[in-house]
């Protein structure tokens, strides 16, 4: 017989930390709590299996499992000298899920189960408090019902409101046991009538129900969406903790609060949390209590009167801190716990890895290794790659005036700016726009999360650092700002009240994540500073990493951003770019319309002092450093107007018939340019062109090598080769130019000529082709193009529907589809090296930027990675994970 | 030592016919005639091998090669009693080129080299023919001048008629001997001043000269472009074959002349040439006389007065036809022979297998094997499939009117007509707007081939039925009427005169190379009949080939065509050709511009019962045969309007306004269609289009299974497949409407789904997407669009470029590409049979009508081709050929 379900509870559990799979973060970590030897209420965890079983076997149980729950909530009726629905001394227990990945609100829950007619006495009586009790039993009901009976709360919440009407209260404070019993008869009247049945009152059928709803949870809507953004497999199912309730509201000598054992936001070594006296963990987390600060310190950063917990109850406090240092030393991480005090009693209710900003993920990473509880390499392995786009992100410029409107929350760091939008679907509109969004709620819940996704940051009105918005917009890495009391959202006027002033649609506003400010208009913003625990965490990583990082640049600034991100060269120079500029387009169009190679030549001849100029200044910023150019690649059509109007200035500025020129234009245009006259080809029927710019590189690289005083060895790339023959024709001139310009100038140098392995043809003809190519870069954006027959520009319209219906998993355009194109590549990889086993081989598509992809380029064993000089930091992190990862193999 | 040279002559050649290669054909079978003891005039060839020593070392020739042509000259000398410069008795040779593949006109050739003031005198002696000798001389000096030293020939033709001018001459034969003296003299210094030489008097000069012009050659563009079209490997070289002149001016019981030895037109089995008295070899060819019969019936057949051969000398025209048999039987093939009778006396000068028409190789093949000479199997191997084209040309309709305007020789059957051109370039740049040209010359001359390239046929005012129009027409299938004495030519005046009628610029005529008429205006013409020797051909191939051959068909005029054509089934249906009739694309149009799934299912509910209609009849059709269905493919931009005016007429057609259209017309327009929304990627869009498409064809194949008493098994293909989820989605739904038909209709029946792999991306998975798809297509037009990531729409503009640069060796959209795209469809051949080891295997491509393409089809063990209609027996016949290709292994 399968073990279906784990007991915890003083300090014997069956599982432990490294069970998260079978039973979840949540089980797993309660039973490691246990073990050692923490205070956790007992209770007992049913297995991610029973899941998996449940759902393939049309919704039903094992066999066995049964029969292991009643023995499991035997021993937690011994352990707690309680019985399940024993009216003197009641079992109550609370049902959670728990998945290996956290979910946070995601999945169900229930509280107080167990209570009933029968019981409700026996809990009064034995907390004392006869309206704790009833309302224990009225809370219970409504989420029962909620969760597992499906009957929608707003019933439940319009009879207490209309009962406190009828009453004449105020508040829910004025209820008096006596209307909370009468309050819990209506509610089961409710429920019958919604149902046709009577609530349950057997708490075995009660936790059935429980379990059945947590299960079935797995499969809601909201739950499957997030999943899909998190990369979440829906086949890791949850698991069901069934464990003893203790209660944070049973008076003021009782509490409930979270905290994470460092800062999340700035990653300071601070134990930092929130709590209330007299509630339970939902309120804390639901943000309808702004709740008060753990620690004097906190308190005191925050500005807030309120008393901390560590001045209320310094004892129990000292025994929190206590905990939370040795949970951190034992999970050697940063740690995000929850727990409950009731009646002086401290209770730890769950551990986990903490949430964190990047900012917070570096700095306790490099803080932990330096504290020497991690090492260097573990510190490196632990940053999520992608996560560094945050710390990139541009910051408020500080000299620039603000017209502050508001301060809230600095909930997640970093600012941003863009429209307001009111609802969820309002913000994916508005960026399906092309528009930057602020989604301004009163409070998020799981449902607006494809809003957040789509935002560019979030402002919430109510809610703490803890409440979901903070917490998601954490995770995804977008500023948040929350609980801004002194903004009034109406979502059907569609208004933003603040400082007196009304904003709506329309609208553009900023936040900063970091201060909690929120500014009328949009405020300029600066780049961010990569120093500090950046710094230092690139380091470790660039002494681990083997491959090479580059980037994709053509501009002086973007060489400089490439250089201060730390880009070890330039990969791809698509010098096409350099002819958009004014002054270079009109011989670029000359060029182009000539008739005669003559006429060609002539406008080549205007267009080589700027290339060459062009690339010295480059050559001179990567200082020595490889840089590839890649010669003329787009279509000549790309270069010429579109629109009749700008034919007809085009055709005046040249002295040409605008007929003339639309006929030209009419004979360039193509059905599949994608597909076309462009790369190689074009230089092939226009070999002066790639002499031109041959001839611009080298002259160039004359002058830098004698400027900076570092020689360089120009790699010239030929563009779109699907047949050696190509490759050679043109390598023919450049080396003809090359024997030119070192003839004229008396001075030798070295160069290198290799091509973009970008066509399935090129993977498979790798080996003769590496007879000609010094190096090969794989262009990874088209050969993605022409391997799933699938044009970038043209897939937005049915991508969307293959990602609603499942049908790609992924986007192959931004993480390397292993299977297809990837096997290309490797074949491209193997074959090059038959023919010259030093190649010098790279990737320049914008996979080069993704961590997945870096992955792989590792396993096969590239030299470099060549990304947007942007993401040239979290491909450093990526490259120095995948070489651990080789060497944990 | 290398053996440089091979000799011939009394029986005891060093070389036989298996050596083309190494001595070129015409050396090959010189040396095999001379081992046969037939009458051959002694010599030797220098190899090719020599040839490839020349080019690869600047023009120079291989140590031991003047020694080697010095032994062989002495045996020559000894062999004939002559002496090379020897006054009394000089030896005189021909210097002919020969490669391993013919090249008529191609190469250079020199006659009666060893002339010289000091030989000329003993020749004349010798022939006892004063003038004869000084002719030859006279002629040697013209040609080798032109051929050897560059001189111009134009001057030499110049000073013959102003001699003849001064003289008071009419004809070339009222020149006496002194007269040609006199000439020789003029022509020695016309070649001095051109060359700033005396023309070389030194026979040994003079042959060297003649070697190295020969070789020189093989490299003249018009050699060149011949190899191109004919696909002849550069690198195979010419042999020069050396050779004792023979005389067929040597008075009249001389003569030269050509044969084959069955009739090359129409295969019939009698030996048929033509001749003429008292000339030499190149007269006949040239077409500037016009020859006699060689037989009688020849003669009778063409109505001509001229004495034949047979009637002349009739027991050297029994030798003759004695030889000509003996080869035949030798060879087991027809051959085509030159001869020279001098003085009574018989050589044979050379024997090679004859051109012919596909009509008469067709009848000589199926002849010999019912004649015993060879196998039925030897028959179908020896059939160039391509040539097959040729008689599925149309025909003239018997019925027609016809404007007869003149008659020559029918020199190579089949009817065309088009407009007139009057040039080479003229007939390629006609072609090149698309219009269909007859090609009207005088005669034509080997820097005339690519503009008989680029016509439908060939009309010519001069030469006879070996004339260089006729064989080059011939040999490229094109009609040719050669002759045509009275039509004149005025390429100046750019006018045609017949009957006195004038036909000029853009008038069109009509030639039947199979009767020789030349008609005014377009003739109606009618399809082949494909019976006799082609039906025995075809049905012995049919009974040889292991793959099946199938048509791609849509209409019920095509299917008729492929069942005409020997189909064995429908390879490839593409639905979408039958939304474009009227009545259908209005329906269609509705459907695309409808903005909602059920106004999308209103339209096709319209559409429904007329594919229903088209399927029965393509059923109905094929009488039980396979057919594969594709489901719809193209982007459904391709089905509206383009130009405004039709924009305007469409929407008010479908009650729209024509901003609305236009609105949605931008909407679904791509930059890279060939890439874009189409094939399965629009059907999972819209899967009701699919569902509406597998209803009408299961449907239909009841109705047609009823109606014919023969079950049909629809094959239902979907397009553009990357991924098997594609695939998994469509044959869900799919699976659902057959579910439903058999519901509806309490029928069971069998159907099959599958997939066209016509992505690269697709042969990699190919084993994931045979899980679930019954068969495979490989459509290699697109897969060698996305595999080189060529647009075959816009490839015009680059391959031709790549042609002429040499860069690709073949087009990849006619012959399949082995290396590359073959690798992928082995892989998707080799993948699709792991994971389903009976897996339907076929090609739909335009290679399945390419041999080249079915042998790499066989070779993979594909089940079967699938082409256009009209070349379905070339694939019946390759593929046979493909099998006995294996079998030989």
């Amino acid at each position: 017989m399968p073990r279906w379900v784990y007991g915890f509870g003083n300090g014997s559990a069956d599982g432990d930390a490294g069970m998260q799979a079978l039973l979840g973060g949540k089980g797993a970590n309660l039973a490691e709590m246990d073990r050692l030897g923490l205070p956790v209420p007992p209770g007992f965890t049913i297995t991610t299996d029973v899941c998996h079983w449940y759902y393939r076997n049309g919704r039903s149980y094992p066999p066995g499992l049964i029969g292991q729950v009643r023995d499991s909530l035997a021993r937690l009726e011994a352990a707690t000298g309680r019985g399940f629905g024993d009216p003197l001394h009641p079992l109550l227990v609370s049902v959670r899920s728990g998945s290996r990945a956290s979910m946070p609100g995601m999945l169900d829950t229930v509280l107080n189960l167990g209570l009933s007619d029968a019981t409700v006495d026996g809990l009064a009586r034995e907390a004392g408090d006869e309206r704790f009790a009833w309302d224990s039993y009225r809370r219970f009901i409504q989420m029962y019902a909620d969760v597992v009976l499906g009957v929608d709360h707003d019933a439940f919440e319009e009879e207490l409101e209309s009962y406190k009407d009828e009453a004449g209260y105020l508040l829910d404070t004025d209820l008096s046991a006596s209307d909370l019993a009468t309050l819990v008869d209506r509610f089961k009247e409710i429920v019958a009538e919604a149902t046709d049945r009577p609530f349950p009152q057997d708490p075995g059928e009660q936790l059935w129900g429980a379990i059945g709803a947590v299960f079935g949870s797995w499969l809601n809507p909201r739950a499957v969406t997030y999943r899909r953004l998190h990369n979440i497999p829906d086949d890791w199912g949850t698991a069901v903790s069934v464990q003893a309730m203790v209660f944070g509201n049973m008076g003021t000598t009782s509490a409930t609060g979270v905290a994470f054992t460092r800062n999340p936001s700035t990653g300071e070594r601070a134990l930092y949390g929130e709590f209330l006296i007299n509630a339970q963990g939902e309120d804390v987390v639901s943000g309808l209590r702004t709740p008060q600060y753990l620690t004097r310190s906190g308190a005191a950063a925050a500005g807030s009167d309120a008393p901390s917990l560590e001045q209320l109850m310094p004892e129990l406090f000292a025994e929190f801190r206590a905990i939370c240092d040795r949970l951190e030393r034992h999970y050697r991480d940063m740690q995000d716990v929850e727990f409950t005090i009731e009646r002086g009693r401290l209770f730890m209710l769950q551990t986990r890895g903490g949430k964190r900003t990047a900012e917070a993920a570096l700095r306790i990473a490099v803080e932990m290794a330096d504290e020497g509880l991690i090492l260097p390499d573990d510190a490196v392995a632990r940053i999520e790659p992608a996560s560094l786009d945050q710390l990139l992100h541009p910051t408020l410029d500080e000299c620039a005036p603000r017209d502050v409107i508001a301060a809230g929350l600095p909930a997640s760091p970093g600012a941003a700016a863009g429209r307001i939008a009111f609802t969820a679907e309002e913000a994916e509109r508005l960026r399906s726009e092309g528009h930057d969004v602020i989604l301004a709620r009163t409070e998020t819940s799981p449902e607006d999360i494809h809003g957040m996704h789509a935002a560019a940051g979030v402002l919430t009105t109510r809610g703490g650092m803890t409440s979901h918005a903070a917490v998601v917009a954490r995770g995804m890495g977008k500023p948040c700002v929350a609980g801004v009391g002194s903004i009034r959202i109406d979502p059907k006027a569609r208004t933003l009240k603040a400082s007196g002033r009304v904003f709506g649609d329309g609208d553009t506003i900023t936040i900063d994540g970091t201060t909690g400010q929120v500014m009328a208009g949009l405020v300029p913003m600066r780049e961010p500073e990569l120093s500090g625990a950046f710094a230092t965490l690139m380091g470790w990583a660039d002494e681990i990493r083997r491959m090479k990082v580059r980037a994709n640049a053509e501009t002086p600034s973007e060489a400089r951003a490439a250089r201060a991100f730390g880009a070890d060269g330039i990969g791809l120079c698509r010098t096409e770019h350099m002819f958009f500029d004014d002054g270079r387009i009109l011989p670029m169009r000359e060029m182009i319309l000539a008739e005669t190679e003559e006429g060609r030549r002539a406008a080549l001849a205007k267009l080589l002092p700027m290339q060459r100029r062009d690339f010295t200044e480059l050559f001179e910023i990567m200082h020595g450093r490889p840089v590839t150019i890649r010669l003329l690649d787009p279509p000549f059509h790309e270069f010429l107007p579109q629109d009749p109007a700008e034919i007809d200035t085009v055709a005046a500025t040249l002295g040409l018939e605008p007929e003339r020129l639309a006929e030209r234009l009419k004979a360039l245009s193509e059905f599949n340019p994608m597909l076309g006259h462009r790369g190689c080809r074009l230089l092939i029927s226009y070999p002066e062109v790639a002499e031109m710019q041959a001839r611009a590189i080298f002259e160039a690289a004359l002058i830098a090598g004698r400027s900076t005083g570092a020689p360089i060895i120009p790699e010239i790339m030929v563009p779109l080769v699907a047949a050696r023959a190509e490759l050679d024709f043109l390598k023919a001139r450049i080396d003809a130019v090359a024997a030119a310009v070192m003839a004229e100038t008396g001075r030798r140098f070295r160069y290198q000529v290799g091509t973009m392995i970008e066509l399935p043809r090129a993977c498979l003809m790798a080996r003769e082709i590496a007879e000609s190519a010094e190096f090969f870069s794989f262009g990874t954006n088209d050969l993605t193009q022409t391997t799933f027959g699938i044009s970038r520009d043209d897939a937005g319209g049915f991508l969307q529907h293959y990602g609603q219906k499942g049908i790609l998993k992924f986007d192959p355009f931004v993480t390397l589809d292993r299977g297809g194109v990837g096997e290309l590549v490797e074949t491209g990889v193997a074959r090059g090296r038959m023919a010259r086993p030093d190649i010098k081989l790279g990737i320049c598509g914008e996979h080069g930027g993704d961590p997945d992809s870096i992955d792989f380029c590792e396993e096969l064993g590239l030299d470099y990675v060549s990304c947007s000089p942007f993401r040239v930091p979290i491909a450093r992190l990526s490259a120095a994970q995948a070489t651990l990862r080789r060497r944990a193999r």
